[in-house]
């Protein structure tokens, strides 16, 4: 069950298979039914995930009750509220799954240990994390530039793998629309 | 001119004075006077860095030829079109300096290199970058939660020095308004 991130290991950085297989030990494999969460807002965060299959989404409570989704995570991405995991604080968002999802996860301390005696994974998480970063100075820039519309364009051509596997009520909470605005556009791009 | 990148790099990592003193001839240190341009939206991006002194906003040129800034950052913070970094690809992103600017900067190639030398630093990197990512997790929610008018209160309250540092026009765009609107606000939070 490790292997989706040994391989995601060796493709970021030069890791030798003596160091990978020294990785399983410090993960816990778990398989999430549909909307089983991951995480809860308010309760401290311990832990990341790889998503080694299926599909998560990353959300937070509205005054008004509604469930805002800020984020998707599918396959390969490491997904957690990376401020809380870093100091250990009460998380700000939920984490749940979309679909029937397997994670490895490690929990802050292990992930400790595990950089003491593998060092070299720090080269990978590096370059994860610059990803992940640069991928949000973009999503920054199309918040900025993109008209409700746009924006759903721009989504359905980068990432046409999600249309497929997202209930359109979650799209449209991550896209900031309604589900009836959502619904009135793919019509509108269809026919 | 190196100290304060040093500094930065102990506070985040276990890396001891040896290693440390290796790092100097890597990064070339320039100084930026207000207004100069670090990186040009359409350039190919070889460079990151990090800021000594001073302050610079990143930022793209909307089709109307209005420049959108989309990011601010000071002393101790890392700035680069992340992206194109990665991929040595044309940039997305132009960084002017807001104010007289000191920063070190180096070159992808010689960051591999360096990274070579001392592979500790990755673990300082994987750190830097979560932070960041973290705080852009942050700053979706706030984009997603907050009207225009708490946005600036809530910029006011978590980041005062600012405030007194970066131009009214620039924080306009980087808080979505018009010059006017912030005027119009910052008058009613004053009286």
């Amino acid at each position: 069950m490790i292997e989706p991130l040994l391989n995601h290991c060796s493709k970021f950085c030069a890791i030798n298979q003596e160091k990978l297989n020294l990785l399983a030990p410090f993960f816990e494999y778990r398989i999430y039914k549909k909307k089983d969460i991951l995480l809860r807002e308010g309760q401290r965060c311990e832990e990341k995930f790889f998503i080694v299959k299926g599909c998560i989404h990353l959300y937070y409570l509205r005054q008004d009750g509604v469930e805002q989704t800020i984020d998707f995570a599918i396959e390969n991405w490491w997904i957690s509220d990376f401020m809380a995991f870093q100091h250990s604080s009460p998380a700000q968002f939920s984490i749940r799954a979309v679909e029937t999802t397997e994670v490895l996860c490690i929990t802050a301390e292990r992930q400790q240990q595990l950089l003491t005696e593998v060092p070299e994974l720090n080269a990978y998480f590096h370059l994860v994390f610059q990803k992940a970063y640069a991928a949000a100075q973009m999503r920054f820039r199309m918040l900025y530039e993109l008209s409700k519309e746009e924006l759903y364009l721009d989504f359905r051509r980068n990432f046409p793998a999600f249309l497929q596997r997202v209930p359109q009520y979650l799209l449209a909470s991550f896209l900031g629309f309604t589900p009836e605005y959502l619904s009135e556009i793919r019509k509108r791009f269809i026919s």
